[in-house]
């Protein structure tokens, strides 16, 4: 299947960012993010997003556009109170449509007060005033209603919701999607992915020197991607179909890779995140652990924490960024901070040991490392990163040097210690 | 200054992020929100931002369309060595030129590849075969070079980066931008903002109920625009000029706000973030501080590891996950356990109480909560977090109830717990 089939059989959605904000780097965007996952599950094919200025002349020509090429477009942000919410009124100018006051909007208004234990008055906003034929939709994590117009000659639908990422998110699943479905039924397909994802090799390497076939292979199944994540690749074939299709070419690409020279490289056929797949496997074996961290600061703790009932297994850590923490609470000798200092593998492996002992978890990891953008020597160079891994009578340690800024250097060295803890979780007989 | 005049001094420039993973849901852009931080800074109006999928005609079409309305388009994506990898023949085809193989370019992708200490080979990629009249880009972060194109009869240039975030940045701020400066020279002007940062009241009643006038009274300065964050309004006022006419804005906005009823809820006349904030007053009152998590655990503390430095005023924290944890660690009685639960504001306190003793630092700050998405009751519904804060005979405690999925819940109780340190450290006398 080639790209353009694809193409031919999916509904297509287009979305337009409207804000400033995000256009002067005030604000990150969560919606787009948000709603291209969303819309894969969903089954639909997602054209196009743009982010533009919140001005009249920049949202006519984006919608005229973006109607060009989908069938459905979806706006967020600029329907709140403030004088630079602009949508409402240049939506009704898109369709010709006058605003009116409208008491069903009103409903829907008040509505969204009481929800919040709230009343609402006609004076205290236009909320209720509302382009005329247009579909009031309710906002179900705030205040404002969102807008939606279907357009029967052209079979187009406008969808425009709220900025706020909660609510943005929540009236698309509740109430988008499901007009979506009455609309369009019969014509939302499912998408598929099969994903294998691996870690320690470089793009090149895989389709240069690994497997230099590979890619042509995968293309027999869909559309194929090579992605980048923290710590490796990861490859991504990409179709639609039905479920039963869908696991056969998922059982048919595993067996590509395993007879492959990149098989040792790969850490997860699926698409789970490191943290997901560790929350199971810990879960199933019943072991429980826990970290030390210093360079990663508490980003590997959170990275659990953010995973609703992780706690059945996750126990916690000490973040121990000074010398004094590393010693009082794990046990870290003055000997080994003062011949190998705190970035070492004997000092990583004092604190897997001090963290393993006192949080009386199974598996202790621990990092120490230089995030930079100062404190790198010669021997030491920025993005020296030391690992230890304690469990049982294992003492293991591992030392690595890792690109980026301190932020993505973080974030590298965290997923670094999930891998090395997935290993020892997977090694771990009970 | 109102928006049209802003837009006419400014060199407009328009991004295209070309990748099908991104429209996926398979990656989060970060080159777009980078981007717009950093040609925010330079002086530089973002048009706006388009992602789209990586085909030809996706990309002729976009190229099209941007150069309509910008003086420079710069891309993300597509000049890999893979086969999806599109974004050069492409480019050559919008501008009539042919892929040739030059010797300048080998030049530049051997010192790329020499850089990472390995050696280039023609045979390798075709890395080489580059559009006949383009400019070569260096790479300094990565292999593949950049692609940059001006065409002088109208005036526009063309920039064609990695998808790589950390290749990406590189090459605009040692590169792209140089290059725009030389060809742009005269035509680049300061864009400014000020920010006044408000905490704990939603936007409606700040603009409907506090302070009724405030948008109309800042308009006189420059474009205004209201973004919520996670524990407030951010209100952003934005214009070009001097440094002298802007400190005189900056002045005459901050006396508003001073005579308003928000007055109170302002945490911040300022662009720092939370953290930043923190951390140069502790550094300035010589304060050390650190963290008792459950709920956020180890995000709050992970924000401080993220700025370069942090270590000498942040010193630590214990990721309380479990109660076994909260005990042994923080001295939290089973008493409190028992009667109050863990999430209570009497166990916040021994948690704070017991950071701030063992953790040997100066202020120490608490948080247990239930971010979701179930474990909520009648008495404590899902949201609800309690704070704790000890410093010196002080042993504070306070409790919110905030929204969000759960991800969103731990960085709002994670800011919230920041803001109550940031008034604990300006209450704090040495």
């Amino acid at each position: 299947m080639n790209k353009e089939n694809l193409l031919k059989v999916s509904l297509k959605v287009s979305m337009i960012v409207i804000g400033d904000e995000i256009l002067n780097g005030r604000t990150s965007d969560l919606n787009a993010s948000w709603l291209s996952k969303f819309l894969f599950n969903k089954g639909l094919h997602f054209n196009e997003i743009r982010f533009i200025r919140d001005g009249e002349s920049e949202i006519l020509e984006a919608l005229e556009a973006e109607f060009k090429h989908s069938d459905i477009v979806i706006t967020s942000g600029g329907i709140g109170p403030t004088q630079d919410d602009l949508t409402k009124k240049v939506l009704a100018k898109y369709y010709g449509k006058k605003l009116i006051e409208r008491a069903d909007i009103a409903k829907i208004v008040t509505e969204n007060y009481e929800r919040f234990g709230r009343a609402w008055k006609p004076e205290q906003n236009f909320y209720h005033h509302f382009p005329e034929d247009f579909i009031g939709i309710k906002n179900p994590k705030g205040l404002a209603p969102g807008l939606g117009f279907y357009d029967e000659k052209k079979q187009t639908l406008l969808l425009s919701g709220p900025g706020v990422p909660r609510e943005f998110s929540e009236m698309t699943e509740t109430e988008f999607f499901p007009l979506i479905e009455k609309i369009f039924s019969g014509k939302i397909k499912t998408n598929y992915q099969t994903v294998v994802r691996t870690h320690s090799v470089p793009e090149e390497k895989i389709f240069g020197e690994l497997a230099p076939h590979l890619w042509g292979e995968l293309e027999a199944f869909g559309k194929v991607s090579s992605l980048p994540h923290t710590i490796g690749i990861d490859i991504v074939v990409t179709y639609q179909g039905d479920i039963n299709a869908h696991l056969a070419k998922q059982e048919k690409i595993k067996a590509i890779f395993e007879k492959s020279a990149i098989k040792e490289f790969v850490w997860q056929y699926g698409n789970k995140s490191l943290s997901e797949l560790i929350l199971d496997l810990a879960r199933s074996k019943k072991i429980t652990f826990g970290f030390a961290e210093s360079c990663t600061g508490g980003l590997t703790a959170s990275k659990f924490t953010d995973l609703a009932g992780s706690s059945d297994v996750f126990k916690g850590g000490i973040i121990a960024y000074s010398n004094e923490i590393k010693k009082q609470f794990l046990g870290v000798s003055d000997e080994t901070l003062k011949n190998f200092g705190a970035v070492s593998e004997e000092c990583a492996k004092e604190m897997a040991f001090g963290a393993k002992n006192n949080l009386k978890v199974d598996i202790a990891i621990s990092t120490t490392g230089i995030a930079g953008p100062t404190g790198g020597t010669f021997e030491k160079p920025l993005g020296t990163v030391c690992f230890g891994v304690s469990f049982k009578e294992q003492l293991i340690s591992e030392k690595n040097i890792m690109p980026g800024d301190r932020v993505r250097k973080k974030d590298r060295f965290s997923d670094k210690a999930l891998l090395i803890l997935l290993r020892a979780i997977e090694s771990y007989s009970n």
